[in-house]
C-alpha cells in the first residue's frame, strides 16, 4: 500500500512538470490492435511445420548443457535423457506450454504505463544490446553509461515507446559484472515506465529482484510481474546454463521472460523458411516448457529473431521478404501454442541513418504489426545489425511508430467517419478544407511526424537544406535539454542507491 | 504476323548483346502473388461504405462537364442528367462496371515483357508525372528529354520493373502539345517494355494510337491491348472534358486506362478514411461505368491515389497510416467490382532520397504488395510528393522492389523446403554453412539487393563511407554506361521517327 501511495504521487508531480517544460510530454498507451493479423501459412503448411517440429523434438532433441537440474526435471516430466540431450515425446512440450498465460500484466512504477503483453497487444521497446552507440556529431563510438542514461531519458520522453526495455546500449565504461546495477537504476529512477532484468548470470537476475522488491516493495513483486527478461535460446537447439539460470530465477519468481531463439538463417538454421520456421518452432515450444517445469504459470513470451546472412559476405541482412515470412509465420505457429509473440524491430544493416535504414527498418516494423507482434524489441534505436545504438535512428523510429499506432487503430464507420454530411454540402467541384466536417475532425484526422520536415521546398531550402538525419540529431537535442526526471520517493532513491554501492563494493570489478 | 517475326527477332538479339554486357540484363516477370490479400475493412463496413457510395451517385451525382455526348450516353443508360450532373440509379453504375474484364494482357513489343493486369498478379511501374528531376551530382532543375531517355533506359535494364511506365518526367524542353511524341519514341525505341499512352488532349491519345499502330501493326493493335494510360478523375465528383476525351478515344480502341481519383484527404475528399473510400469508390464506379458506355469490355484498371494533407503546411504527405488503411480498403472494395486494381508506389514527401523517403516508401509498397493492388505506378523514382523524379531514388525503390517480389513468393513447404534432413544433419550446436542443404539452396535462399552495402563496418568506412545516395549515384552511373538498345526492325524505327517528325512539323510549338 505504502508503494501504491507514493506511486501515485510520482505520477502526478511528474504530470504537472511536464506541463511546465517546453515540450508536451505524452503517452500513448500500449498498441491494442482493430486490424486483423496478416496469415502467411495455410493449415496445410502449419500442420507440416507444427509436425516437423514434434520430430525434432523427439527424434534429435535438445541440448540442456551443464544443468543436471534441468535434466532431472525433464526426466520426472517424462522426456528421455541421453548425456545432456534431451528428447521430447510428441506432444508432451506443447502440453507444458498450456500453463503458461496467454496474456499477463507487466506492472509499471506509474500506474498509467503498465503494459498488457499478449492477446491483440502490441508494446513497443528500445534497441537491446549495442556495444558501439553514434550521432552526427560523435560518429561511432564504444558506449558509456551516459549514453545510456540517455536512451532511458529519451525512451521515457517518446510517445510511441511503451516499455524502457533493457540494454538499451552496453556501458562499456562500468565493469561487466557491476554495469546491471546501474542500468537499472536507470531505469528505475530516470523513467518510470516498465523495464526489463539482466540475464547475463544468474546472480544478477537476484539483483535485479532485489532492486525491483525496494522500488516497488516485496510483497508486490512476490504477486505481480514487474519485470519480463530476455533469454536467448543458443540456436540450434542448445540451451546454455547461463541463460537458463537466469530464466530459472526470474520463472521461480513469477517474473516475465521472452524465450527467443537468436537466428541467422543459413548460419543457426536451414537456409529455408519452412526449415527455420520449423527449428525455431521447435527451439520454443522446449524453453517454454521448461519454464513451466521450473514453474506452472510462469509469465513468458514466445519470441524468435530471425535474419538471413548474405552468403557473400557472410553479414546479416534485414528488412528482407524471408525475414517478413518469418515474422508472419512465426507469429501464425505461436498463436496456436496460446502464447504472446515477440519479433521484429527496426531492424537494418546499414551502417548510417540514411535511406537502407528507412527501407529496412519499414520493412520489419510493418511486418511486426501486421504478424501479431506482441512484444517488440528494438523498435528504435537499431542501427548497423545491432551493432550499433543510434541517437537520430533513434527518434526517427520513434516517430515512425506513431504509424503503426494509427494504422491498429483501424477503419472507423460511425457516422461521424461515414462523412456522408460532407460530401453532400461539399459536392462535385468543391473543396473539402473549410467544410463543417473537417472542421470538426482535422485535428485528430491525420497522425502527424513530430520529425519530418512538410514545408515547401523553397522553405525547406532557405533552412538549410536538411536531411532526415539532420533534423533527428536536432530533436535528440531537443528533447534532452527538455527531460525531467519523474517524482520518486526519496527513501526509494536512497533505498536503490545504497543497494547499487554496497553491492558494487562486494567484488571487484570483472570485465567478462 | 511480320510484326510477330520481327519481335521475336529483336528479343533474341537484346539477350545475346547482354551477356556480352558488362552487366547481366535480367528482367523478372511480373509478381504472382503466392500469398493472401490483408483485409481491413470488415462485412459491416464494406456494406456501410458500398451503400453510401450508391447514396452519392443517386442523390449527389457527379459531374462530366464539357462533354455533351457523355450527357447523352448516361441519359441513354437511365441516369437523370440535371445540367451537367449526373444522378446514377442505385445498382446502374456497378452493373455497367460488370462488363469491364477482371484481367487483361497488355502487349509488349516483346512477347516476354507482356503483363497481365488483375487476378492476383501485380505490375510495377516507375514513377510519372514529375516536372523536376534530381541526382546528387546536378541537384534539382527543370527535367529534359535527355533525362526522361535515361530514366527510360534505366527502367529497361531494372529486373524489377516489368513497365516502361509514361511520363517519368515532364521533358520541359520539348513543346507541351509536341513533348507526348518524343515521350512515345523513347519508351518504343529504347525498351521494349510495355508503356503507356498521352493523356492530355485527346488528339494525343490519337496519336498515341496512331505511333503504336506503326509499331505493332495496325491488326494487332486492332485486337490487343498494348497502352495503358492514366484517366485521372478530378475530385471530389468531377469528370472533365480532357481526361474523358483520352478515355473515349482508348476505351473506343479497346486500350486501357487506369481510371483513378487523385485525392487528397481533407482537400479533395472528407477528413475520414470512412468518408474518404465512400467518395473514391462512387468515383471510380462512375468511371469505369462510362468507360463501358463507351465501349462494353474495354479494359480499365479501378485506381486509388491517395494522399492526406497535413493541416499545418498544407502539403500533401506520404507513407501515413490513414493512406494505407485507404490501400487496403480500396482493394477490398474494387475487388468485390470485379476490377484490377492501381494504387502505391515508392511514395514520399521527403526532398532528399534519406532515411524518410526509406520510411515513407517502403511503408507504401508493403501496403501497395498487401493490399492486392494489381498495378503500381510511382513504384520507383518518386521524390518530394511527386514533384522531382530522382536518379538516385529510382535505383534504390527498383532494389526494394526485389523485396515484393520475395516476400509474394509466399512460404514453400515441399520437402526439400522442411529441411528436415538439414536439421538432423546439423543437430543440436552445429552449424548450417557448410551442410548439404545449405550447399544445394544458397544460391536461391535469400533475396540480396543489388546496392546496398553488406561489408564489415571497417572495410566499408575503409572505401570511403558511403550512404545509400552515393551507393545509388554509382549504380545509376554503372547501369546508364552498361546500357545497349534493343534491336528493332529499322522500317518500324523510321516510320516512328518519320510520324513525330511529320507531326512536329504540322503545328507551331505549344506551351500550354
Amino acid at each position: 500500500m505504502a508503494e501504491r501511495k507514493r506511486h501515485r504521487r510520482g505520477g502526478g508531480g511528474s504530470a504537472r512538470r511536464a506541463q511546465r517544460g517546453s515540450l508536451k510530454l505524452e503517452a500513448s498507451r500500449f498498441i491494442r490492435r482493430n486490424i486483423p493479423n496478416f496469415e502467411i501459412l495455410d493449415a496445410e503448411a502449419l500442420e507440416i511445420i507444427e509436425t516437423n517440429a514434434e520430430t525434432v523434438l523427439e527424434e534429435i532433441g535438445v541440448n540442456f548443457v551443464e544443468n543436471p537440474a534441468a535434466l532431472a526435471r525433464w526426466r520426472d516430466a517424462g522426456a528421455d535423457i541421453r548425456g545432456e540431450r534431451v528428447h521430447i515425446p510428441r506432444g508432451l512440450a506443447r502440453r507444458l506450454c498450456a500453463t503458461a498465460p496467454a496474456s499477463f500484466t507487466q506492472h509499471a512504477r506509474n500506474k498509467a504505463r503498465n503494459v498488457e503483453i499478449g492477446g491483440r497487444n502490441l508494446v513497443l521497446a528500445p534497441v537491446y544490446g549495442p556495444p558501439f552507440v553514434r550521432d552526427r556529431a560523435g560518429g561511432r563510438r564504444y558506449a558509456v553509461m551516459a549514453d545510456f542514461e540517455k536512451f532511458v531519458r529519451l525512451t521515457y520522453m517518446s510517445k510511441y515507446l511503451h516499455h524502457s526495455g533493457g540494454t538499451i546500449c552496453e556501458p562499456t565504461d562500468i565493469a561487466v559484472n557491476k554495469r546491471h546495477l546501474d542500468m537499472l537504476a536507470a531505469h528505475m529512477t530516470l523513467s518510470d515506465k516498465p523495464y526489463m532484468g539482466s540475464v547475463t548470470d544468474p546472480e544478477r537476475a537476484r539483483d535485479s529482484l532485489a532492486m525491483s522488491e525496494i522500488l516497488f516493495g516485496r510483497d508486490f513483486v512476490a504477486d505481480n510481474t514487474v519485470m519480463v527478461s530476455l533469454i536467448n535460446i543458443n540456436s540450434p537447439l542448445t540451451f546454455d546454463a547461463t541463460m537458463m539460470g537466469a530464466l530459472e530465477v526470474y520463472a521461480a519468481a513469477g517474473q516475465g521472460a521472452i524465450i527467443s531463439p537468436f537466428v541467422v538463417g543459413g548460419a543457426m538454421a536451414p537456409v529455408s523458411v519452412a526449415g527455420t520456421l520449423t527449428q525455431v518452432l521447435a527451439e520454443v515450444m522446449a524453453g517454454v516448457a521448461y519454464s513451466q517445469l521450473v514453474r506452472p504459470g510462469a509469465p513468458v513470451i514466445a519470441g524468435a529473431f530471425v535474419t538471413s546472412i548474405d552468403m557473400n559476405s557472410g553479414a546479416p541482412t534485414f528488412g528482407t521478404p524471408e525475414a517478413a515470412q518469418i515474422t508472419y509465420g512465426a507469429g501464425q505457429l505461436f498463436r496456436r501454442l496460446g502464447l504472446p509473440y515477440r519479433s521484429a524491430g527496426a531492424f537494418t544493416g546499414a551502417k548510417l541513418a540514411d535511406a537502407q535504414a528507412g527501407y529496412e527498418s519499414a520493412n520489419s516494423l510493418n511486418a511486426g504489426l501486421l504478424g501479431g507482434v506482441n512484444f517488440m524489441l528494438h523498435a528504435a534505436g537499431w542501427l548497423e545489425g545491432g551493432l550499433v545504438a543510434s541517437f537520430e535512428k533513434f527518434v526517427m523510429d520513434a516517430d515512425q511508430l506513431g504509424v503503426l499506432h494509427g494504422l491498429a487503430g483501424g477503419v472507423a464507420v460511425d457516422e461521424n467517419a461515414q462523412a456522408l454530411d460532407a460530401i453532400r454540402e461539399v459536392g462535385p467541384g468543391g473543396h473539402y478544407l473549410g467544410c463543417a466536417h473537417t472542421q470538426a475532425n482535422f485535428q485528430n484526422a491525420f497522425w502527424r511526424s513530430e520529425l519530418l520536415d512538410y514545408k515547401p521546398f523553397e522553405t525547406w531550402d532557405e533552412e538549410g537544406a536538411r536531411d532526415t538525419e539532420a533534423l533527428a540529431a536536432a530533436r535528440v537535442d531537443k528533447l534532452l535539454a527538455a527531460y525531467e526526471q519523474p517524482a520518486l520517493d526519496p527513501g526509494i532513491d536512497e533505498g536503490l542507491r545504497d543497494y547499487v554501492a554496497r553491492k558494487k563494493e562486494s567484488m571487484p570489478d570483472a570485465f567478462s
